[in-house]
């Protein structure tokens, strides 16, 4: 253990430089938490309102709106669904990681909790990206292969709710890594320090 | 570095159980790098060899011969080459783990290098397995919104291929996640143990 350097806590020798770098990393992960949150709340809110009606021609002189909306492709219903639970995950460990910040310190226990969830949380936020990522690229660009045309020379600001989103769910991605690498830096430390 | 407990270091009595746990978890980790190294390997060699050449009739009285090829979506191309890393990676940890089993353990600043890498190739993998199977999906099933035709009725043993592929891809993103896991199980044990 670590040894004293506050006065105030003369029992408690072994803590207080352990704690001090340890409010530090805590403040990051809510920070890191704050940022996946928003990232990912933002992302989902621009995929959900992406929806776009232009008038296509079908027929010649026949005219109809055709939408283009999200849900149109399980791909993007998938990456809507993976970045809720990350928002929802992202609100729920931010809340107890400020709850630790207050009383001053987390518990390993704690932290091997959280790290495990950021591994899981991480692969399903990366497999979305990925998902939604290659079915718009086949917006974006078609393929020829396979005679699948490009949508967004038509639905150009859908496409750019999309791109926007997916780039958002990147972010959330690596936020989720650093949030990861944070708490393996953190639990490493701690077995040096010991 | 994890102490010795041969009955020739009599001095560090303390060992001897944190040792052999230790063995157990490497000889888990080197399994999983098997696996990794397994699935990985075969899910390219799959998409590589997944080429399927149909006569397509493109006119009345006039068929082609077409070719279905992964690298006809730049999705499949980056499916590949995540996986090739994936594979080129486990050979690597594979070789290092069954070192440091030889040794009679492992280091912590070993295992902290392994989880990062670990961490990073799990986002990396579930891209890919994600884009994959999202563009995989179309192929499968069509998308009447945006006109987009189904393919797997034609080319049905190409089909085969990237769904055996991809599923082999999602056992290496939870092969890579369970060694994440078992990383940071591996450390907080160190953490509770001291």
């Amino acid at each position: 253990m670590a040894p004293i350097d506050t006065p105030e806590a003369p029992l408690k020798s072994s803590s207080a430089p352990e704690n001090s770098s340890s409010m530090g990393q805590l403040v990051v992960d809510v920070a890191l938490r704050v940022l996946l949150f928003a990232t990912a709340l933002v992302a989902v809110i621009i995929m959900v309102t992406s929806k776009q009606t232009k008038m296509i021609p079908v027929a010649p002189g026949l005219v109809v709106p055709l939408d283009a909306k999200f849900d149109h492709s399980p791909a993007f219903i998938y990456f809507v669904a993976a970045l809720s639970v990350a928002c929802l995950y992202s609100i729920i460990t931010g809340v107890l990681s400020v709850f630790a910040l207050m009383r001053g310190g987390s518990s390993t226990k704690m932290q091997f909790h959280f790290v495990m969830f950021d591994a899981l949380l991480l692969g399903i936020v990366a497999a979305a990206t990925g998902a939604a990522g290659g079915v718009a690229y086949i917006g974006l660009k078609g393929n020829s292969h396979t005679r699948w045309n490009k949508i967004c020379n038509t639905y150009g600001s859908f496409c750019f709710h999309f791109a926007s989103s997916i780039l958002l769910s990147l972010v959330s991605s690596i936020t989720l890594l650093l949030l990861v690498w944070l708490s393996i830096y953190v639990l490493s430390k701690k077995i040096a320090r010991r």
